[in-house]
C-alpha cells in the first residue's frame, strides 16, 4: 500500500501534522515524566560518582558531569528549562541539556546504563517520596484528630448501626476510631516503603553489564537499602507502584467513610456538626445553608484513586518480559492518585480541626429511641442473674411502658420498673442515662470517658 | 477550638497559604472545565434567545448579550482571555467576563438559570460532541481495515485458538473481522447519542421556575430532540457520561486484542507483519530490532479508559439527588477517556495504513501442523459418507503418515492415503491444499476470497 | 524433568489428586455453564432442523435427535440429570447423554458445527434472555414508582443539594426522577438487546464451513434478526455480554442513589419514610429501632455488579483471535450480576411499594431554612422588575429579619417587609409558603403539582 | 398505601412467595458464610473459655457449651449439619443448634458478645488463613521455579524488550526473576497478616461492654498478638480485607505475565516450551495442536481477583460507623479470590514443573538479529577506549556487513571487522557468541550462568 499524503491525512484525521505528529503525541512522556526531574539527576550523579569510584570514568568528566547535571537541576527549578517533546522524555531532555552544556563528557555519563534502568529507578525514587509525603500527611491528620478527640471525650453521640442509634458512645471515642484506620494506613504505606526501597539501577538494558560497576554503592548513595538481585526483574516490576495505589485506595476509603459521615451530620436534619467557612459554601439569600462541599469532594475522589489502581493493574496485565512500552502508563496514574489523596488528606486534616461540634444536639440524638434498653437488659442479667432471654423480655415491656408515656426509660419511676419485674432495684438509674451507659463501657477498647482519655494518650505516643 | 494561624500551618503543609489555598485547590474547576467554553457559550446563547423570545428580556439587553458572549468565545480562541481560579468555573469566568463587557445587563442572563442546569448541559454537549468525534474517527479506522482486507483477500494466514494454528484463513477475513467489531462500537455510541440527546436546560437549580420559559425552544436551538422531562433528573444524573466511558471501554477492549496481535506478529518468530517507521522504534546498533511501540500503547491504554469508567462509577455510587458537589468530579475521568480513545483510534488508523504485510512468512506459518486435517475430515464425512467418529480416526492415521514421513498433508500419494482407508480417492487433494480449504469455506460469514469479497463491498456500503 | 508422583504431590499441595485433579478444577465449566442448558438445547435443535432442511442430515436422524434433545431437557427440568465433571461442560454433558440416549446419531449433530460457535450462541441466547428480564422487572419498578408517585403528589419534601434543604418539591416529582433514570435504563437494555440479535451459529470452529449450511435459517429458528456476517467475530467477540454489564452496572448506580436517600431518610434524624417489616429488621428491646437492611444490600451491591465489569473487561484485554481459553471466564460475572440487579430491582421495588411515607416530617424539613428564599427573590425581579443583584441582597436582608425573629418567612407582617423594600406588596406572600413556592414552579420537567399529574400520566403512557 | 397480595405478587415477579421470599434472598448469609464455620466455633471456644475464667460464665456451663459446640464442629466436617436460611446466618445456625443440644446454657454464651464482633473476628481469621495458604502455595510455586532454574541456568533464550529480542540471557534467570516477585507477593501477604493480627472480639455491638470481660486472653487463644483498641474500629473496617485483596490482585499480576509468556512460548512460531498433557489439551486430528488451556486460565483469572478488590472497595465506600449491612458483601468476593488465586497458584506450579523446555529453539532465537550487537559496543568502548558514540557507529556498519552477507556477527572475519575499524583485536570474538554475552554479564543481578547459580542458591536460602 502506498503511502500518500492523501491517506496520511485522511487517517491524521483532526491530528495536523499526519503520522510523524499522532506518534509524537502517543509516544512522548516528557509531559508527564518531567516531574521525575529531580529523581533523574540524582540518578544520575549516583551513577557518575560509582563510575568514578570504579575507575570506569576519570575523575575530570565525573566532575563536569555532576556539575553539568547540577546546573540543569538549577535551571529546571528557577523555571528556566525548555522541555523539548520531540526529546520524548525527562532523561532525553536532561542528557541533551548536559551535553549542550558539558559536550562529549555527558556521553560517558550513559555508560553501563540504559534507559530501561533509569526510568525503574527514577519511579521507584519518586514513589518511595510520594509514600513519606502520604505518611507525613496523614500523622498530622491524626494530630488533628486526636486533639479534637481529646476536646470531646465527654461529648455524647448516638453509636449508629444501619445508621439507626443502637447505643450512645463518646465523640472522642468516634474520632479515635479513624485515628486507628489511619495510623494502619500509615503503617501499609511504611511497609511498602520498606518493600520498594531496593535498587534497579545497574540492572541495564534487561541483562546486567559486563562493566565492573559497583551496585551497592549506587544504591547506598540513593538510599536504597541495596540493589535488586535481578536484573530482569529491575526493570520489568511495577509491583511497588500498585502496592502504592492499593494503599492510597484503602486510605480512601477511610477518608470517605468520613467524608459521608460529614456530610450526614451537617445536615440541618441531623445538625451534629458545622463546617467551617473555609471548607463549604453558602448562598447569599440563605443564611443557614452551608454545603460541605470539601467533604463532598473527598468522598467523591476516591473514584479516582481507586480507578488509577484499576488503570494500572490493566495496564500490566500480560506483559511479557522485560521492558514493553505499555509501561510508559504507569505514571500517569500514580501521579493522579498522589496528588489526589495527598490533597484530600490536608482537606480532610483541615476540616476536622475547623469544625464546630454542636454538643446538645448530638447529646440530644443520642437519647431517643431508647439507647439505653441494652444497658438495662444487661443490668437484668448482671445484677439479677436473669437470663438473657427473660431479660430481653422485661427490657421490651419496660420500654413499651416508657413509650407509651411518651418518656425516657430513666424518666419511669422505680414503681412502673417493679411493676414489671418485682426484683428491680433503685440501682438500676445508675445505667439509664446516656452518661452512666457511656461511662459504663470499660472494657477494654470501649467508649468509656476514661478508656477514651487513655486511648488518645496512647494515641499520641504510638502515632506523633 | 481555635483556629490559629499556626493551626493552620500545621495542617495546610506543603500546601502554603492556609485553608483557603488548599479549598480553593480542591474546589476550583477552572483548570478542566475551561473545555466547556464553546458549549457554555452557546448554551449561554441559546438561553439568551429565549428568554427575548418570551419577552423576559428586552431586544436591547438580548443583543448586548449575545455580542458580549461572541466577543467572550473570539476571545478564548484567540489564547487571550485570562481564566481566573478564583472564578472557580468557567461558567463564573464567562459571566465575569461579559459583565465587564457589557455590564449589568449580563447579570440578566441568569434569570430563570442556574449554574445546576449549566453544568449539565454543557457537559452534555460537550460528550456529544466526544461522541461523533468518536464515531467519525471509527468510521476512518474502518475504511483503513477494509481497504487493506481488500488488498489482502488472498493472502492465507493460520487462523488460531490459543495462539495455536487451528485452520487457515484469510487475511482479509481477519481483518473484516475488527470491522464488525468496530461497526458495533459505532453504533454503540450513536444508540449512547440518541439517549443524552435531551436538554436539562431550564431544569433551573432543580425544582423548575416559576418563569414563563420555553424549554422546547433552547433545546432545538441547541440540537437536542427535546426537553428532559423531570428538572430533578435534569440536574442530577450522569449517565450519559457513564455509557459513554462504557462504549469508549468496550471499543479499548477491540483496539487491545488488535494491538496484542500486532506486536505478536511483528514479533520476529511470527514474522508476520512489520510496522512502519512511523509507528515504531528502532535501535541504532540492531538494525533489524523494529519495537511495534504504537500498538503496545493502544494495548496499555485501555486501563486508563476502563479506569476512568470505574472512576465515574464509584463517584456516582450513592449520591443523593438533587446535586452533589461529588459530581464535579464527573468532567476529568470523562475528558482523559475522549482524549486517550481518540488518539489510539487515529494512532491504530494509521498503523493498520501503513504496516507491511509479509505473505510468504504468513502462508508459511499457516502451512505447518496440518491445518487441513479438519479439512480432510469434512471431505470423509461429506464424500465417504463416513460417520465422524471413523472420519477421526482415519484423519489422525493420516496425519500421523504425514508427520513420520516429514511432509505436508498434500504431499502424500494416493497410495499412502488409501492405505489407511481404501475409499479414498483423488478428489481428496481438493481439499488439503491452504487455499482449497479457505475456498472451501462458503458458509455465509466463513473465510471464502469469495465470500471476504461480498462482505468488504457490503461493509462499504453499510460503514463508510 | 522427570515427573514423579513426590512431585506432583509436593505442587498439587492441598489439591489432593496431582495434575489431572487441579486442572479438571480449573479447567471444567459444568458448575457454571449448565445455567445454558436450554440455550444449548434450544441451539442444537435449530441446527438439526436445519441440518435437515439442507439434506445434511436424514430426517429420520433429525427425528431421533429432536427427540432425544427434548428428553434430555425434560430429564434437567425434573432434575433427573447426573452432571459431569470429566464432561467438563453442559455441550459435552448434553451431548453424551444424547448418545446413550439414540446412539451413534447424535454423532451427526456435530456436523458443520463446532463447540466454539455453540458456546457463542448459548452465551447470546442467556444474555438476551437476562436482557428481557432486567427490561421486564425495571417495568414493574417503573410502575410502583408511579402508583406512589401519583399518591404523593403534593407531599412536600425539600429538594436538597448538597444534602442541605435548597427548594421544597413534590414527593411525586422526586420519585418521577427515578421514573424517567429507570427509563433509560431500559431504553439502553433494550439496545443492547438489539445489537446482540445476531447469530453466531455457523461460525463452527473460526472460518466458517464447507457444508451447505444455511445460517438465515438457524438464525431465525432461534429468534435472532440475521446471521453474523464474520465467522472469525462470530466465535471471538464478548462485546454484548461487556455492554449487558455496563447497562447493569448504570443501573446499580441509579439504585445505589434510592438506596442511601432510603437509608438517610430511614434515619431518626430525618425520619421521612418507614420501611415496612418486610424489608427491614428490628431490635426485641429497642422497638424504634428499624434496620432498612435491603436498602443498605442494594446499596452495596453496586460493588459486585461494578466488579463484574471490570472482571470481564480485563479478561478480555488483549486477547488474540479467534478463540482463547481465557474467554470461558466470561461467564460468572454475567450470571452473577444478572442475579445480582434482578433480585435488586425486584427488592427495590416491593420497598418503594410498601414503604411508609411520613408527609409531617418531610413537610416540616421543607420549611426550615427559608426554601422559599430563592421564591422571594424572583419575585422581586419578576415583578418588581428589580436587578437580580439588588433582588438578592432584599432578599438576604428579609431572610435576617426573620431568622432574628425565630420565623418563617411567610410569618413577617408586610410592614417588617416594606422595611427592607417599600415596594412590596401583599402578593408576596403568595410565593412564601411551601404550597406556594411548588405550585408556582410550572415550567416543563418543574415541580409543581400540575405538571406532575401530567408526568405521572405521561410516564404511564410512555413506560407501562 | 394497602399492601394487597396482588401488589405482591406484583413486583415479586419472578421470585415466587412475595416479599418475605425475596427479602431472604437478599437478606440472609448463611449460602457463603457458613464458610466460617471453624472460626466461628474457634471463636465461640475462646470467648466462653474468657467468660469462665472471668466468672461471668460459670464452669458446668461453659463445660457443656465447648462441648457443644465441639459437637456442632464434627456435626458440620461430617456433612450432617443442616443449614437453615431462616436462621440467616452462620453464627445462628451454629447457636440454634447448641441450643438444641445444650439447651439454655446456650444463650450465656452471648453475654457480652454481638453479633458484630462476632462477624468481624470470625473474617480476620478466615482471612488470616487464607493468608497461610497463599503464603505457603507461592512458596511451593518458588521452589518449583528455583529447581527449574537451578536446571536452566545455561539454556540462553532471548531476552525481550517490546516482544523484540535484545539480548541472550540465561533461561534460570529469567525464571528467578518471577522468583524475586512471588517473594515480594509473600512478603507482602505476611506484612498484610501482621497487620490484621488483632483481636476485634469484645467490641461488642459497637461500644465495648460493662462486662468485666478480658479481652486479651482471647486474643490469645485465638492466635491474636493482642486486642483491637477502638470498638467502633473493631466492629467496622474491612480494610484487612481489602489488603488481602490487593495482595491476591498484585500476585495476578505476575502469574498473568508468566502466563501471557507460556502461551506466547508454547506456539509454533516461537516453539519455546511444551506444556505437558496434564495441563493443556489438544486435537484428535491435529496432533501437534497443544492448548496451553491452564496457561490462558489463569492469564484470564486475574480479571476475576481485580474484580473482587474493585467490589469491595465500593462496597466499602462511603459506608458511615459502625455496622451497616452493606458489609454483609465483604465476604463473597474474598472467598472468590481466595479459591482463584490458590488454584492459579497451584495450576502455575504444576506447568512449571512439568513443561518440556526446548533449549535448541530458544538459542536458535538468542541468535537472530545480531542481538550481541551491545557487546560488540561495549567492547569497543571498554578496550578500545572509543566513545560510545562512534561505538555504536562502528557496531552499526559491522552489522550491516553481516547483514549483507547474511551471517551472525561472529561468522565475520577479522579483516572484514578490521575493514570497518582498524584497532580490533581478535579479543572481540570472546564476546560475539550467545555464550560469551551471557557470561559476561557478572554485574551484580545480572545474567551470567556464575551470578545465576549464586541467585539460585541464596533464593533457596531466602526463601523455602
Amino acid at each position: 500500500m502506498t503511502k500518500s499524503s492523501d491517506t496520511n491525512t485522511m487517517w491524521g484525521g483532526r491530528f495536523s501534522g499526519g503520522p510523524s505528529a499522532i506518534m509524537e503525541k502517543i509516544n512522548a512522556s516528557i509531559d508527564f515524566d518531567k516531574r521525575f526531574y529531580a529523581q533523574d539527576i540524582a540518578g544520575s550523579k549516583a551513577h557518575c560518582a560509582m563510575l568514578v569510584k570504579q575507575g570506569i570514568l576519570n575523575a575530570e568528566d565525573g566532575k563536569a558531569i555532576t556539575e553539568g547535571l547540577e546546573k540543569v537541576l538549577s535551571e529546571i527549578e528557577a523555571g528556566e528549562f525548555k522541555f523539548s517533546a520531540a526529546l520524548e522524555d525527562i532523561h532525553m531532555n536532561v542528557e541533551n541539556r548536559l551535553r549542550e552544556l558539558i559536550g562529549d563528557a555527558a556521553g560517558r555519563l550513559h555508560t553501563a546504563r540504559s534507559r530501561n534502568d533509569q526510568v525503574a529507578t527514577d519511579f521507584r525514587l519518586w514513589v518511595r517520596d510520594a509514600m513519606d509525603r502520604l505518611d507525613e500527611g496523614l500523622k498530622v491528620l491524626q494530630q488533628a484528630l486526636i486533639e479534637r478527640a481529646e476536646e470531646q471525650v465527654d461529648t455524647i453521640l448516638p453509636g449508629f448501626t444501619h445508621l439507626q442509634a443502637a447505643q450512645p458512645v463518646s465523640l472522642g471515642h468516634h474520632l479515635l476510631a479513624y485515628v486507628e484506620m489511619v495510623g494502619r494506613d500509615r503503617s501499609r504505606v511504611r511497609d511498602a516503603r520498606a518493600r520498594l526501597n531496593e535498587s534497579p539501577l545497574g540492572s541495564a538494558a534487561l541483562a546486567g553489564t559486563p562493566y565492573p560497576i559497583d551496585r551497592h554503592h549506587t544504591a547506598e548513595l540513593l538510599g536504597f537499602d541495596g540493589p535488586m538481585r535481578n536484573s530482569l526483574d529491575g526493570v520489568s516490576d511495577r509491583d511497588f507502584a500498585l502496592e502504592y495505589l492499593s494503599a492510597a485506595s484503602i486510605c480512601a476509603v477511610h477518608l470517605s467513610r468520613l467524608s459521608e459521615e460529614l456530610v450526614i451530620w451537617s445536615s440541618a436534619q441531623f445538625g451534629f456538626v458545622r463546617m467551617s467557612d473555609s471548607f463549604s459554601t453558602g448562598s447569599s439569600i440563605m443564611p443557614q445553608k452551608k454545603n460541605p462541599d470539601a467533604a463532598e469532594l473527598i468522598r467523591s475522589k476516591i473514584g479516582r484513586v481507586v480507578g488509577d489502581l484499576n488503570s494500572l493493574m490493566i495496564s500490566m496485565k500480560g506483559l511479557p518480559l522485560a521492558y514493553s512500552k505499555d509501561m510508559q502508563e504507569d505514571k500517569e496514574p500514580v501521579f493522579d492518585a498522589a496528588d489526589t489523596i495527598e490533597l484530600s488528606v490536608a482537606v480532610m486534616t483541615g476540616m476536622i480541626a475547623e469544625m464546630t461540634v454542636n454538643k446538645e444536639t448530638m447529646r440530644e440524638s443520642a437519647g431517643w429511641g431508647f439507647t439505653t434498653a441494652t444497658d438495662l437488659a444487661d443490668w437484668l442479667v448482671r445484677e439479677l442473674g436473669m437470663p438473657f432471654r427473660n431479660a430481653h423480655h422485661v427490657t421490651g415491656a419496660i420500654v413499651k411502658l416508657a413509650e407509651d408515656k411518651g418518656c425516657d426509660l430513666a424518666d419511669l419511676s422505680l414503681a412502673e420498673m417493679q411493676s414489671v419485674d418485682g426484683g428491680i432495684t433503685n440501682a438500676v438509674y445508675d445505667v439509664l442515662t446516656l452518661e452512666a451507659s457511656v461511662g459504663s463501657r470499660t472494657s477494654y477498647g470501649g467508649t468509656a470517658p476514661v478508656n477514651v482519655r487513655e486511648q488518645a494518650a496512647d494515641a499520641r505516643k504510638r502515632f506523633l
